[in-house]
């Protein structure tokens, strides 16, 4: 049994995370932080209630630490950073939901995000948590940087494909890495529980928008995870969008090919690389968000048409987009079994 | 031609009051009010972008009418009974959208609004805006209080029958007035546009739930107009429902008959109460919220069943619950056809 | 370990009942049927594709007993009860999730589903699956009849009240059995999922409507199962609504007390009904169907206003209405700890 | 006064052709026709009740020429081309919304519509339904082809681009014409009323998929008014996408500067563009669907990122994207001023 803190669990990250655990039977929730909530979990998440008895607090990173061997935290950009040093100091074990520790250069997340860094040291050491690339350094870490929702659903169809070789011609590289679109469509639960006119309801239903067209916080994270998941350096052009549905992203990129191969030789090339990954289909239908709602799956599959390749990935944001990856991640840094709990 | 200020211009009611006059032939829009925006509309209201040119402004009653004959108020409680007095004496006439004129006692109003009413010697003089019961008292009026949308809904298909008499058996009334049940469903947008996290997308969508169970402002003006459009004192219970769906509301009524009379016969009693309405449609079918969205029709029926009379209606809460009978009110007190603009 | 079946499985009953048995430790799907449809359940249904390698097959009852202990039965009415008789006595227990077995009386199925019944003289002597009310009958069973949704919603929460006695007046029932209005509101995969011009997208997005008043088939049932689990022969009206969202029913129902209690005693009398059921929160708030979607759970509560008793319930039409419901049922059958995949 | 027919009247663009008719002051609706369907048209269309007392009727093409001068034809394809010749013949303009005379080979139509053209005759003569593009030879001609919806979205924001000049450079042409991918997302009201497991409420909701990559028929129509319409033989990938919403398709464009131009020049290009167009607003910020929902007007903006031009468009498929641009048309075809009906 492994005791758990979740830090920021006022939002929709942290409820489907606390779903999650409550079907994991080596999972003790015995923490749940909130800089402004006092209530019980129940009444600020009406879906638990009944469930879990616990009351939202304000604690230190010592009062965190003594409670709870496992710390996820889902907070707001420079907060996890300012509580992570002294939660690993007290002995706990952190998976950061947020964005912290995901980049590999403090200069890089400057210009993204606006503020320093306030644990500069650690960055580039931290494993990134996508085990499906990144398992053997998760295994061992103390510290994983959970990945954003948009990277999870373009990296995971991308980098066998960056990676990969064609049987006709050998070395390394089926698509060029450096004029990558990637065009991705998001639930609003992406968006936040923070009041806001932009996501009430009469403001996202029947209707879709693209937002953020050069300027969304998770090109670089996707750039970064390219070029060393993919082994060169790639460049993005990133549109996100926000679509009238809670949850779910559908991604599509578009890409040229970096010789030639056959839509079924990629095809074979992806179900190759994810043979033995339990949450990772290679489909030949074009997936729909809704096959994977809920779910820690991840459905993809690719085209060649008009001289592009073309990949289509699904996932649900706040499951393999964010809490799912992040009890696969905690299952397999405590030594569970790694669907435990996500099938 | 006439000038037209609309106060408190950002939210939905004012939006779909900008469209509808956008449209009529003999309106011009000269004023927009708000205390906090100052943008264009085309800014705050990206569906008007190129449609109008104006921006918004904190003006004052007489820097109001000094622009604008006619003046509808889509202001919070208490705040159009604040400038009303002073619009009126400006020479303006007014229509309220909201609720400071509705109920015809102080006290009443005290009771549901928690708060002392700014002009309590006008209250009981004001016609209430809903043309198909008080077409006349309107056409002459200076000042009219628009209905409320679930008002609007309930009152229109129970009155016919609270007054209305079975030809087998004489005297008014075919239901009892102080059983009656109203189950009423409605979109999101009835909730207005400021920021709350009950009207957040991923809050509301996929999901249905009632609130405010016999604590519901609108409580006391269904029962005001069905007693005094009715002619008996009338009591109800009233349960609203927040339904996924941007616009549109859906109620259904449930009473005892007062005297035995048939489907057929109620149906012939409605439908000979809005033989000459042009915007209430009396159908066979049960009516769809879909099937009026975005228009200033009604559709209405009844059914009798299990010993109970049941009515169903479905209005657009945004055109015919708001900002379309507004304009109706508009062309009876400005002696336009009732229909322009609502076609 | 338990074998299963699952006839009529290219339905939204069968895929949920197929979701929650992959997540049975002891349950083991070994067949699905369908008469038209032979492709593999992850073609029929996208969101199975790699997690279960079965085709659908035509199947004869001898053998579908021969590869399943337990079948559950997600067919058309009267489909279930030609097969059953068979199945039961080649040595298979069965759970029916449709209509078959719920009603009492042949002659009462034959009025509501306009067919003779098919093996009439089973009629009254299966248990009706909902554990809350006869988990002992269940128990011991060889056959069940899973409850319809909209009685699942309508049941729960009013039984305690006719069961229950205020503790200022002795005597059983707190409110009159046989004046109760039932209005409830449906997502539309209740519907089902053969193509029907009512139930496109474009038809039931952004609108709600009644439907099948007075002639709903779940009236019989509901009145039926309030009279044996009320103990007073009870009459309801029923208003099943259309709502534009996947899953979840609210109901909520009117009825006259019987004598008077107050609305905390009468959520004393639900709290202690349901006080060591799993599955049941009684609570404070209104209920919305968001907070149980996708869970076995009903969340229910009581008001008191305007002279009636009004209850307000919650359910996931496809889990506690229907699929989640069935595999309580298959637990309590075959010895399994009753929350067993449904946590 | 000019009398129309309504040829297929049973689907969403015909409905909303009806609607957008009964605004229209000189349009007098006087045949809808259905080879099936006999009901009034408030039968089939509940959303009409009480507005239109037409039957729809099985009738000739000479009977349809008998009673309306205008003849819009909501068809599939070739049953257009198969009553085209003798309606005009008969001396009936007619405004084709289906696909039947939009592409100007009778070749290409075969390849992609899988069938012989019926009228390979008129083919390349009869002008495309765009004013923007097309006004000239819409008002003097018996036969339009209204455009398709996705075309509509796509054309209207790169044809500009395509034959703009930067003032740096000399030289038409600011983007390639051989490397544009199509990113397009529609509400579900695109793929009819006719009923199908893919467009039932619960397949779409909470969902958004890809379909028909590089097999949409609305590609050949893309590239050919790219060609003809920008100048220069045009190449382009495209992607639609099914979007949980009913109406309004927005639609991302990728393409490479032909030559180096600011945002602001392409800004200032796509203005000068469509200074004078009533229906297109060129507009700073990104676009939602929601904006142009319900309206014939087009929202449009440009971005530079990436080495990359971007555009976002967004319209209302069935309005500016069918029966609005249709009525656009109709205006044109018979001297009505172009925005009658459509403000």
């Amino acid at each position: 049994m492994t005791t758990i803190a979740i830090l920021g669990a006022t939002g929709y990250t942290a409820v489907e995370l606390i779903k999650i655990l409550l079907r994991h039977p080596q999972a003790e929730i015995t923490a749940l932080t909130s800089r402004e909530e006092t209530r019980s979990v129940g009444a600020v998440h009406q879906s638990l209630a009944g469930r879990l008895e616990l009351s939202m607090k304000n604690l230190t990173p010592q009062e965190i630490a003594r409670c709870a061997e496992c710390v996820f935290c889902c907070l707001p950009h420079t907060a996890s950073a300012k509580v992570v040093p002294e939660l690993l100091q007290s002995g706990a074990k952190v998976i950061d939901l947020g964005a912290d520790y995901r980049l590999d250069s403090a200069e890089t997340f400057e210009t993204w995000y606006g503020e320093k860094h306030p644990d500069p040291a650690r960055l580039g050491k931290v494993p990134y948590g996508l085990p499906e690339l990144f398992r053997n350094q998760i295994i061992g870490a103390n510290l994983v940087a959970n990945p954003g929702c948009y990277p999870t659903s373009a990296i995971l169809p991308l980098v066998p494909l960056l990676r990969g070789h064609s049987p006709r011609l050998p070395g390394a590289g089926l698509i060029e890495p450096t004029d990558i679109i990637i065009d991705s469509k998001s639930g609003v639960s992406g968006a936040g529980r923070t009041p806001k006119q932009s996501t009430l309801y009469p403001e996202c239903n029947e209707s879709i928008s693209a937002y953020s067209i050069g300027t969304h916080r998770h090109a670089p994270e996707i750039e970064q995870i390219l070029s060393t998941g993919g082994g060169q350096s790639a460049k993005i052009i990133f549109t996100p969008h926000l679509t009238p549905m809670d949850r779910g992203i559908l991604t599509v990129t578009y890409s040229k090919p970096a010789k030639p191969a056959t839509q079924d030789e990629l095809m074979t090339v992806l179900r190759d690389f994810y043979r033995n990954e339990p949450f990772v289909h290679v489909v030949d239908h074009l997936p729909a968000t809704k096959d994977v709602s809920g779910t820690n799956f991840v459905h993809l599959t690719v085209r060649v048409t008009g001289g592009r390749v073309l990949t289509v990935s699904a996932i649900d944001n706040l499951v393999k987009g964010a809490s799912g990856t992040a009890v696969q991640n905690f299952n397999l840094m405590f030594g569970y079994p790694e669907t435990t709990a996500l099938i």
